[in-house]
């Protein structure tokens, strides 16, 4: 994989679509070499040249340029423009709700209740949602949620989140002292990494992550200046991990820095997979053995679809593995508001439980997160009520359990379609969708088209991509922006448009692919 | 002011805190010192030797050790322990609703709508909260506040915030695109300074901030490895700002470090000044001339006292001076949800618009806040409402108004009392309350008090706020957390809790600041 290229064509995507979304003509931006800092007055403080170099690294392509251009070509199709399409579809993102999904209607009265208190009084709104919503604001300063909460969370919720773990990981002990609430799961993950890497030079950390990746690993990595040791996934192995894979990277990367930390994303994102009982066992022990400080990405607890396939907790099989590893592992285990059969992205909850951390970090890990105040509390409060549902006897309950199953229910029957449909397709090979929301099928791009990218200094799956854009208004996400191995290329897709529109979608990339190839065969 | 003996006090504050709370003995915990990595089991991966140094340099007063103390202290007392106090009064920050100050009605019945969209058939609801929430959800992904916004915040809501900008500023034009949304005023700040800080050694980027200040200043300058340049208020003059103090600290910065930006907060915190538009005048032509980028921290825009004090923003000056400055100086100004009359904390919402910022640098920007996703929505409603309040003619109007009105009349009848009796004692001196939410008294220590602190490795005004908070069960800040010019102590209080526990907490504070004084005289 070209990198240099890569962010390249990045930078140079990003920088001309601003230009020309302000109706600047580009030809008038100041070139970076043209700034000569004091120079004269036009010249500015901030420019690509003085700004801060690690954030010129970061990438982020789940939102990248060919997102970009999706919206741009949303606006052309409501100003009348011609295009061979007449609805752009955003596959390139988990956004539930953006998809037409529900909300949960228990989690959306509790936070009207918490909202505005004085619906308390309204007979139309169920008990136990009021009781919900008293408990949640009897925790808050003042009893409202505009108030601060301490920066760890509000007490009754780490509370409730404690109990939910407990509960899903059959009676293992969990200490709401442990537990802190996030910003979503990615302010977590952020600071986690930030409270691990250190160094300079050779003795630099390095943080262990999957390739393919969900990239805000990567992005966090590059804003933190930390090094990023890639181990592969199996694709032919339904994307699990091996440890003797594990193994290689590490030593690799012992050569040139020093490996701190392992995450994990399980169920996968952006490859569907869901680990084996097994494999996560396997992981801890070579955690063990190694010392690496494990950082699980769990936000897709509940969206595992595959027969046989169960979700199983880093945490669970931790604790199930005896003490030698459950009194000496270090452990983060993220979750989020975000996925699932809620999808609550908006909201920005999440929350982080930290098992065998040094106390004297916790007080630095504290010290840190009481600089940002605290996560945002309507956030907190919808993580409340994910880990603390109507429960059987309620008034809402069976409402909450039709609505979840029906998300679920109808996710997982996106995930077989999108498997069946793709398999069909000659030059698209993909693996089953375990769990997660995504899809990320191997696609052959014939060498004539690889020529062509690499003329236009594109990445050929950006290439593929791009075209797949213009010609279908179907937005998906190349694999390089995830990583994958030399020479090979994929896409990431969600299953989340409504099964109608997911069917389109499919066709429609069906039919491009065959003309794809065609054209550059 | 001796940064090493504070620090080295803060750390063992906060760490045998965090060992009690969790009822831990203290001689438990490993030292430092005695984990020798890869030594045995028992040692940990992330240790303070291990982990990120500059996280360890990061200090936020506000909530410091004193108020973990204050925090245990309220646990005491509602386990029935006895004091010589029956309530903890916790004047340490800015939480107007944790003080009882009531939300906004107009402002949480949009919200209600917004979270729970079915109430939008509920004759209780006045007409323009429907069509604020209609207008609100319109612009989201699937019409749900669960749906991410693009990362620079909903479209819609930077409008408003555009409008509501010239409104404020007379007329002087503010584009939308130039709007970010943010995750409270903090995000903002750290955003921006992320993309400021550069350089290594002696080129390592420097920015000025203003002593005494906000610990989110100095907390992300550590935490980046910046420089912190401090330029003194004058006290004398009602923490105004000299020009000559500005090139003073600018010049001697300029020999160890690159000086890029220029942090102003008006009104101010913890000092409660309003600048004159004087004043903001010099300070543009300063920036103009020494090439800096300009920092506004205005999210106290609402709060303003004193007679003849008025708050002008930095925009509007810049663009009244004319082409030569409006055209050129970088300029970024912060509101947010969380202070004013709504007192929204929780809501973690806010704003920067961002002026003259060299376009490719922008397209950085909006990469870097694309990994983060979005700013929570519920957050960017409320800012919506803020800025987009009821209009005369609207049903809500008259109940807003007088919601507003009292509010700030409260604080503003709160803000001279405050000055008014402090200014009685003896030994106690205190600017003019002109406006934000804090009093920042200058206190007289005695000698010997000064002598017992230092031998108990505290500050002197550590020492008088920690004895305050034991013999009174009140809560305030020292202010060398905030920075101060040296031999000189303060504290900073909120004038937020009610009058009638103003009243209690001042004439504590008074008899308190008395009897100190004869006890160490």
């Amino acid at each position: 994989m070209n990198t240099g290229t890569l962010l390249l064509w990045k930078r140079r995507a990003w920088s001309s679509l601003s230009a020309s979304r302000r109706g600047l003509p580009r030809e008038k931006l100041p070139e970076a070499g043209e700034q000569v800092p004091g120079s004269g007055p036009r010249a500015k403080v901030l420019t690509l040249d003085t700004m801060n170099p690690t954030v010129k690294k970061v990438q982020y392509a789940v939102r990248g340029p060919i997102v970009q251009r999706a919206v741009e070509l949303e606006r052309e199709l409501s100003e009348g423009v011609k295009k061979p399409f007449s609805e752009v579809i955003k596959a390139n993102i988990g956004d539930a709700h953006a998809m037409g999904q529900q909300p949960i209607t228990f989690f959306r009265q509790v936070l009207a209740l918490c909202s505005y208190p004085e619906l308390m009084s309204d007979s139309s709104f169920p008990d136990d949602a009021k009781s919900r919503a008293n408990r949640i604001l009897k925790s808050c300063g003042g009893h409202s949620i505009g108030a601060y909460s301490s920066s760890q969370g509000i007490d009754a919720v780490r509370e409730d989140v404690a109990r939910y773990i407990e509960r899903r990981d059959g009676g293992i002990p969990c200490d709401p002292a442990h537990i802190y609430l996030t910003t979503g799961a990615s302010d977590g993950i952020m600071t986690m990494l930030k409270l691990l890497v250190s160094g300079e030079g050779s003795s630099r950390s390095g943080v262990m992550i999957s390739i393919p990746q969900y990239p805000l690993y990567s992005a966090a990595l590059a804003e933190l200046g930390a090094v990023q040791i890639n181990y592969y996934l199996n694709e032919e192995r339904c994307w699990s991990m091996d440890l003797s894979e594990l193994q290689r990277s590490l030593e690799e990367a012992r050569r040139h820095c020093n490996p701190r930390a392992l995450c994990i994303i399980n169920p996968g994102n952006p490859t569907g997979q869901v680990q084996s009982r097994q494999c996560i066992e396997d992981v801890i022990r070579f955690a063990a053995k190694e010392r690496l400080f494990l950082m699980a990405d769990e936000v897709y607890q509940d969206n595992v679809y595959a027969e046989g396939c169960h979700f199983h907790s880093f945490k669970k099989v931790l604790f199930e593995m005896g003490p030698e590893f459950s009194e000496t592992v270090e452990l983060v285990s993220f979750h989020s508001t975000s996925k699932c059969y809620m999808g609550e992205c908006g909201f920005r909850g999440g929350f982080m439980e930290i098992i065998n951390m040094d106390e004297e970090v916790k007080v630095e890990l504290n010290k840190l997160l009481s600089v940002r105040l605290c996560p945002p509390v309507p956030g907190q409060a919808m993580m409340d009520l994910v880990v603390n549902p109507p429960q059987p006897g309620e008034p809402s309950y069976p409402t909450f359990i039709r609505e979840r199953s029906t998300t679920l229910g109808s996710l997982a029957e996106k995930a077989r379609l999108t498997e069946q449909v793709l398999n069909t397709v000659e030059g698209i090979s993909c693996n089953p969708v375990q769990g997660a929301m995504y899809s990320f099928p191997r696609i052959f791009i014939p060498e004539g088209a690889v020529r062509e990218a690499t003329v236009k200094g594109q990445l050929p799956d950006m290439f593929y991509c791009l075209r797949l854009l213009e010609e279908t208004g179907i937005c998906l996400v190349p694999g390089s922006g995830f990583g994958q191995k030399d020479g090979t290329y994929h896409f990431r897709m969600t299953i989340l448009p409504p099964k109608e529109k997911l069917q389109i979608l499919l066709s429609k990339v069906q039919e491009f692919h065959q003309r794809f190839t065609l054209q550059f065969s």
